[in-house]
């Protein structure tokens, strides 16, 4: 769950992004996080402990450069030794942002889990530091993550497995590649298990820039699909056989795109406008 | 996750109980509750909403009233409505202890969750108020709770369904009747997906009261198997496939009985000697 946060230091953002964002042409998102982050003053930190291929620490560290933040590093993290290592933990604290890769949400959970770097990033962001994830690495940032389900619109019955993820945020269950990959089912199947989150469905190339205020800004190309099951009259899950539908009643949706922001505290979206 | 204590009033006690805790002769468990919340100064409220039988609430009546709790009453609960229901929250207001029953762990989430009820009870536990929970009751305290699973000793990926609990602790996953339905595997592949909680595996007739100062006390007639996952330097889980086992390496057990404790701060066991 996340640190409390002082009176005196406000809490830094939290921003999920539903995976393949820009690199190249118009870097909406990366560029916004190395703002947020203190452009030529900030230093980003890369985890890259999602992905089990070579280079994808390095691929960031060439696009937060060219887009002028003023040094990143990457720091491996490939078991859970590494995770307790005093020295790589330190490492941290000269962070005004932590960027999670892609890859798969259990290797951070697994590697991550239980550890001093885990308990340092939530405290860091409790200070003021930035954190963003995408794909795997934006699942994994709030309490209940979702480890990994099936595809389709319907929620079922044994459609989606949860896992206790890093705990930056308890306010929203995150999900990726939301549209790509045909997974609303899966977030209202996770939603329907105990409907007191709210449920961020967030397609590619599309970041939800959470700030201390619990308010949510939706940057980037795609569409962020809000799941409000505040107002949830019923939900079947607890009797409900695999692979039967699961039944919801009273549902709340938003679609929302570029400059819209949802507010979790009152659950008011306004939109963007296309801007 | 749990309400913030404030620094004047300290949290009440949360009693995850194994399931079929003894209702006739020595009532260690449910005396000791009783006790606890005040004997003939307090006052029980009964939460039968996880059983679908008529007559659970009233059974605590009769046993809490023979055990001389000053008052008990039961707070039907059947629907979303009700846990939303300004009247029937009020009447928590009263409680000096709150006790959840047994029966489908899914049916007290799918109703309670996120509703005011729900944030009534962890509100009155951060100002003192005492909650118990028995089988069901008892695996929804935590923040991450044990859905459903299947029995066995060696953890297996897909052994065990995770859903969001109640959120009273997020020191502790709780599994109950422990021994009687051979639950070690999925307390392990609970915590194998994100190794910062401690497991407590609760036998029947067996309870964990634990303090506002992070010390479970055991009570009762069987043993609480506590798994720390602290010093784990493997988990498999994001690699494994269904049905597989699940590889860990550094579990720490401690088998633990009647008059014991054990400290979630330090993870030190004191045993009970078996007095």
């Amino acid at each position: 769950m996340p640190s409390p946060s002082s009176e005196e230091t406000e809490r830094g953002f939290v921003v999920p992004i539903g995976g393949a964002e820009d690199k190249i042409a118009d870097q909406t998102i990366l560029k916004r996080f190395v703002s947020l982050s203190g452009g030529s003053d900030g230093h980003i930190l890369i985890i890259p402990t999602a992905s089990s291929l070579e280079d994808t620490g390095d691929r960031y560290v060439s696009v937060f450069t060219e887009l002028g933040v003023g040094s990143t590093d990457v720091l491996r993290i490939t078991d859970r030794e590494h995770a307790q290592d005093s020295d790589r933990v330190a490492r941290l604290n000269t962070a005004t942002g932590i960027f999670m890769t892609g890859g798969n949400q259990l290797r951070l959970s697994t590697i991550l889990g239980g550890t001093p770097l885990a308990t340092a990033i939530r405290r860091l962001n409790a200070k003021g530091v930035h954190i963003a994830g995408t794909s795997a690495g934006a699942a994994f940032m709030s309490e209940h993550m979702i480890a990994f389900g099936a595809e389709g619109s319907t929620p079922h019955a044994g459609q989606v497995t949860l896992a206790p993820g890093l705990g930056l945020t308890n306010s929203v269950i995150i999900d990726q590649h939301f549209q790509q990959r045909d997974r609303l089912g899966r977030l209202l199947a996770a939603l329907a298990f105990n409907p007191f989150m709210v449920g961020i469905g967030l397609d590619e190339d599309t970041a939800a820039f959470i700030g201390p205020e619990e308010l949510i800004r939706v940057v980037g190309n795609g569409g962020i699909t809000v799941v409000d099951v505040s107002e949830l009259s019923y939900s079947s899950m607890a009797t409900v056989r695999e692979n039967d539908p699961v039944e919801l009643i009273g549902i709340r949706l938003h679609v929302l795109a570029h400059g819209a922001r949802y507010n979790l505290n009152d659950r008011q979206a306004e939109p963007g406008g296309n801007r």
